[in-house]
């Protein structure tokens, strides 16, 4: 039998900590957070961003994205797909509201020196997150650099390079 | 050709004004405040409550909700469908994230003496909102009395009192 | 192995018994009384009246819903949602038929002096029904009677004698 | 603005005319003759057949369907698809209830000299109906009888004789 | 954890074996063959055709396909459902492509003296085949005789006929 | 009124134009290359490889993929979403079947001297296309090298030198 527990999460109010390479931190509240989620289609997510910090370029494979800033100013946008890969793309003050379209590349910067953070609905209990950078040089086993050489048309030891770092 | 602007909106961080019977004021931000929301499945509200304010029994005909208190203390609950009739209730605290299942009853009340507020992520680019006390005594036209009466087993002058109300 | 008794189910010619309070009876033919329902996003309902009972206001959080009179005489409604609140109501003989859309209030009433019944169709194999007057007054444990008398602006007696009824 | 005629039809209390081939009508209120079922996902159907009328076998590309005897006794059934090909059947009286799964060849027979007749919901507002004798013999145009002589695995002049019926 | 077995299969380079009484063989490449199909909503088929062979009247209960001739030329068509019946057809031949709606009875027919195949997405990990005449004249147990006298209009010794075949 | 047109398309036997940086082309018939597909959530296409060439990373939006090899030898694979971005690959010959899942990254690469091609079917009429190079380092206008340098974790120039090139 439920119970309000299997509906509930403690401790959104705290910032994530954003003491890494891109000075922001996701914290998103799915099913696996909340089992009450499941078939639901909704998730929320806040992301803390350090002065400069950024969310990187990424997607989500199974969900739409709304957005509000709470605190800060941030740089957003998004490309849309092929062939005219648009960046859409606005600077978003407290208060200002934005939308991620599914499946599309979209990131946030911290354009302040102080702390930045924002609170997302997402449209799936369990939207996914795919991080480009880590995808494409970071995932476990590496893609052959044959193959990113080709795509980024860069020499094997910036690949490498890459590979590295992620 | 879509623009930046199809995809944004500005002032979520303004409180709404909750100078009305209820104590509270529900902004949300639809496809009718944002046209690129259109198909994308989502939603954001923000919910503001004064000082012993609620946001009164409602739900949404089309949506999940998953609710954040971002400043304040609020008693929430929802109601499960027949036959059990459920009541799971919760007292959330700055932080506390909660969650209302499509198309159940649920309100929220502000137990502090302050103003408080909170953030929703909805599934839905258009969620609607039934507050169950206008809809049953403040429609237009008004629903017979007769249907009413038989409905909440109550004087006739009750419900003509609670639809002068509403 | 499925057989022919995993789809189906006897006895829907049988009146349901409709003395209780609100002089009427809804019998849902659901997946949990037809197995083979299960995915199939449909269902089926009988819904008896005696004289001058009613359905009383309730939603479906799961489903729309098509009616038609088998017999008698019935007065029929559902409200929209918010802002408009608008009540569209129609008087139903024997052969007509009406659609109560997907999460909205909606009753019946028995305008003649005989039993009355009807047919519905409902697009969800667990449509869920929620009783406005027994989710609001006569859930389990109750909601807190502050919320109701703010809700319904009427005094906290109202509110008790409402709750002692449900 | 919607009225209650946007909701509603009259005159499925009548019999259909069953004076065809087949002994039989179906009478389908779907989205073309209630525009408000637009999006709502459900539609409702009355069968009515002539003494050992039935109705031939057929399918619904959109829909799966919920029956029920409302007069008289049928023999109904729908077969499985490949490779099993299972025909479920059973045979109903007044008050039984049968599903006829999503997109599965189906059909009703009356069992009785009387007439009888039943009503079904369906999962869509426009379920569609494909009748297998009219779609395979009587479609405009022909289906070329070379193919229809390797399908069914019979003479040529067998062929020619269904299409002239259809 | 997932492996690349699960989303691999081999072998459809390998033509069918059409040495049946209708001269075709369809390879679905389901989520019966492919496990990690399951939710994405989506299958291939490879179709062979012996020289005059047909891949006979049959539908997809769960799912569109589109169509596209890899070898050899082929008479194509759909039939839209009641009350039109229109037959919709088209000669292909080698990279010429075509849909078949969902849910809509369709064949192929090859019209050369040479092997044909062809390749086809469909639109479900499980889009299910009925076969009309296997569904009609040989599902087990068989459709009662009265019924398909009726339905195709013929003397029954036709239909005991066709009852054999299949 | 629809006609076989509307549902056709031809040259999917011709190769695509692989005389470009990356040594493919992908034609993919959609909606918007056959109108009758609309609604119906499949589309088809043919990927060509030159010796060598590859289809770089890239994923669809709003799609499944199932892909086979009719001529060549291919590595494929996908890679997870965060935080695992397992890579998931597999060398693929001719006949050989692979599944992309919707919405995460994927490519191939022709492994062979000969030119190679494959099909696909995908599970929308218009899945979207979003090469990860040409959405990171070519959109229209270019996304800031400032986030882009935090993101890759490189020095300005090697973006600047990436920008260029896409």
């Amino acid at each position: 039998m439920v119970q309000a527990d299997d509906f509930s999460f403690s401790g959104l109010h705290l910032p994530g900590n954003t003491s890494n390479p891109v000075g922001s931190k996701v914290t998103l509240i799915n099913v696996a957070k909340i089992p009450g989620l499941n078939t639901l289609g909704v998730s929320l997510a806040r992301i803390d961003y350090a002065p400069w910090g950024i969310n990187p370029p990424h997607y989500h494979p199974r969900a739409s994205e709304i957005f509000t800033v709470i605190k800060g100013s941030l740089e957003v946008g998004f490309v849309t797909s092929n062939p005219e890969n648009r960046f859409i793309t606005k600077i978003l003050h407290q208060g200002d509201v934005f939308v991620f379209p599914a499946g599309l590349i979209h990131f946030q910067r911290n354009l302040g020196t102080g702390h930045a953070f924002a609170i997302s609905g997402l449209s799936s209990q369990n939207p996914g997150i795919v991080t480009i950078a880590n995808a494409v040089f970071g995932s476990t086993p590496e893609i052959s650099s044959d193959v990113l050489v080709k795509a980024f048309q860069v020499d094997k030891n910036v690949i490498n390079y890459l590979q590295k770092k992620f």
